[in-house]
């Protein structure tokens, strides 16, 4: 029993331990394999490498088998395995690996990639944005309520202005927030875009409205972050 | 008449009181309704859900009694009746109900969302944002003006150039300021751009330029609220 | 002579003096007779209003008859009549109405906008934005200098992957210069874009690289400017 | 020996130093000699211009033996020869000179403006924006991990909502995290784009996430190398 104990500790140490090098060995080796694994994942897509895909798929288990172990090692190592398997990063091992091995749910291993998620705890930067969130969540609340309404405004207003005129592109209110989506964020695909005159003097009204409302707020966050991590470093100094 | 004076008092509570418990639940469920009466009204544009244009519409008729008593209502309890009636949000009420009881103006219904143009009342970030535009007010006019004119330069040069080249795309000046209205706000749509080299090369100056012009007063508004919203929070603590 | 000089006095505080009412007025019909001949000059270019064209031709006779009598008021009650003809506004005033005597240049009466830059000089704005560009000078140059060898680069680069996939659109470094331009200022028309995946590589890191180049000197007006406004605007209070 | 010296020296001065006033002269006529070598390049490009050829051919010919020259009296009159050669600026004249005396390399030519690089060490601006760097370094890191995980999840979610309406665009998830690039930028050639429901929504959220997680870094040093430069102004007054 003893044993176990010490085992367990070891092995926690091991997987957990941000100060221990083998640790940071063992960690480096995962996220790694985690990269591997999702480009493997991305390869089997392409069909011109085709004649890839046995040799991918064999070493897309074995990743998987070492996953498992892992995932294994964490449950036995931790100190509430309970816990462990509830929390966010153990839902998401569980998540991206399990089904995998009953050859379920095929596209789910792509999100394995959510695993990374893990390297940002170490970055300080992880919390200053948290706190940079929080000090403007209120006034972000806002923004996106009015970027809501606008968007729908433009949708709705769009679709009275070219419904007539392009019945294919704007068919419905639906189709016509796409274009309000696509215009606001300035992405401007090209599939679907006004003609009438009247629609291209509403885009142009709604477009200039738009600019300040996607802008604002990520200003806010920038310049709260930017704060935040300023204050961090003088009370560093 | 005491009896209507506190029947009077009592709804006007139920409807506007923001302490109140009751007038927020019910202030909660008219914005859902609201909402619901927007979806249904754009899910009725789509051809495919015809077969359930019956069920939406007799929803819509549902709806629309429901705002009618809460407008009733509105009129009934408020101090000032005609005052309420001829603020904005009374006008927008009447605007978005009554066109609809008479079966008129079909499409003036999906201004209904502007209803919930009520809930940003709440927000002290509307009032921030308030104070930040009147701080800017003369330097957005400056900015406004200025790219109202490169606007119009833009698209008189881009006529000059383009115009002999592709009489169908740049037909007029007012064609041509649509293609300055996309590029200057990088929408860029792909509907219309310049193929000769004069062309291009004017508008690679335009868009330098542009992007400034575009760039500097939503920074200018995005500085302004974040010291009003900075300033609010440093007075609170 | 006396009398001359009376009346040149008089007719230059009618034209000039901004603290005079009348002489207002009269700025301001002037800046409405630009907008309204540039409006003019701008229908003529819709084919579908041919009807319409010889009034709008009798319309601009009127136009510029009044814009020559305002011409030669400004040269004769002007102090000094040649520095007039010669400064900024004076040379604008000149190109644009001039031709337009002779029947020659006639494209050039799309300029008379210019002539609405008059405007700019009573804001305040005006001052802060040429001291900002003033204080941000060796760094706008630095970055323009960046922006453009990252712009040749780019060009250059797209050139050697997709010159042999796309002939007919990346013909020559100039086409590629075309796209680089239409990529790092985001406006993306679509007209030109890669398709090998050297190319969709190379423009990736472009894109990437060529955001923050193309942000960093507008947050940088942008914030020298929102500076200058507020030092100002302390200075009165 | 010690006229060898004195002739080092003496053109070591001619060429670097920046106090000197021929130095300057040769300098900016060796940049300027740069820039018509690079633009005689592109002009070999232009297909309708072949008639040319041969004189922009013999022209660049010149142009190489004048940087030949040049390079071999920057070794010559370098005091660490060896130093000089594998610094970062006499490995660029290197690699853009040799491979043309061989007639090697054809494209690599059109790097030769990366020597133009060189003016930048003169601006204090450089300085500036590597200590900016340095300063955000980490939170640069983390930003650029974020939109990396952001683009490959990104792609991988459309691709399982467009791969099978449109096999032929979003035929892999490469294909896929090329239309990631193209949206999270805001380029949107139109080239690839979501057309089903599903891809259209996830599409809307992602390119709302994304311009946040695009803006705060740009901003990042937009703001910290604002402060550089505002503390170096206040340094110097």
């Amino acid at each position: 029993m003893k044993k176990i104990r010490f085992l367990r500790k070891k092995i926690n140490s091991y997987l957990n331990d941000t100060f221990n090098y083998t640790s940071k060995i063992i960690n480096r080796a995962i996220n790694f394999l985690i990269l591997l694994s999702v480009l493997d994942f991305s390869l089997q897509t392409i069909p011109d490498f085709s004649r890839l895909h046995p040799s991918l798929e064999k070493f897309e288990y074995l990743v998987l088998i070492i996953f498992m172990v892992e995932y294994v090692l964490r449950v036995f190592s931790s100190n509430k395995p309970l816990k462990f398997i509830f929390s966010f990063y153990g839902l998401i091992d569980l998540i991206t690996i399990l089904p995998s091995v009953f050859g379920l749910s095929y596209d789910i291993r792509s999100l394995r990639i959510l695993r990374l998620l893990r390297i940002f705890r170490n970055y300080s930067a992880t919390k200053n944005l948290r706190k940079s969130f929080n000090d403007v969540k209120s006034e972000l609340g806002f923004f996106s309520l009015a970027a809501l309404l606008l968007l729908y405004v433009a949708g709705t207003g769009i679709y009275h202005f070219e419904h007539e005129a392009q019945p294919e592109a704007f068919t419905s209110i639906f189709d016509s927030l796409w274009w309000a989506v696509a215009t606001l964020t300035t992405v401007g695909y090209g599939d679907i875009y006004p003609i009438t005159a009247g629609g291209k003097i509403f885009a142009t009204i709604i477009v200039f409205l738009g600019l300040g409302l996607v802008t604002v707020p990520t200003a806010l966050i920038a310049s709260s972050f930017t704060s935040a991590f300023h204050n961090n470093k003088n009370d560093k100094n």
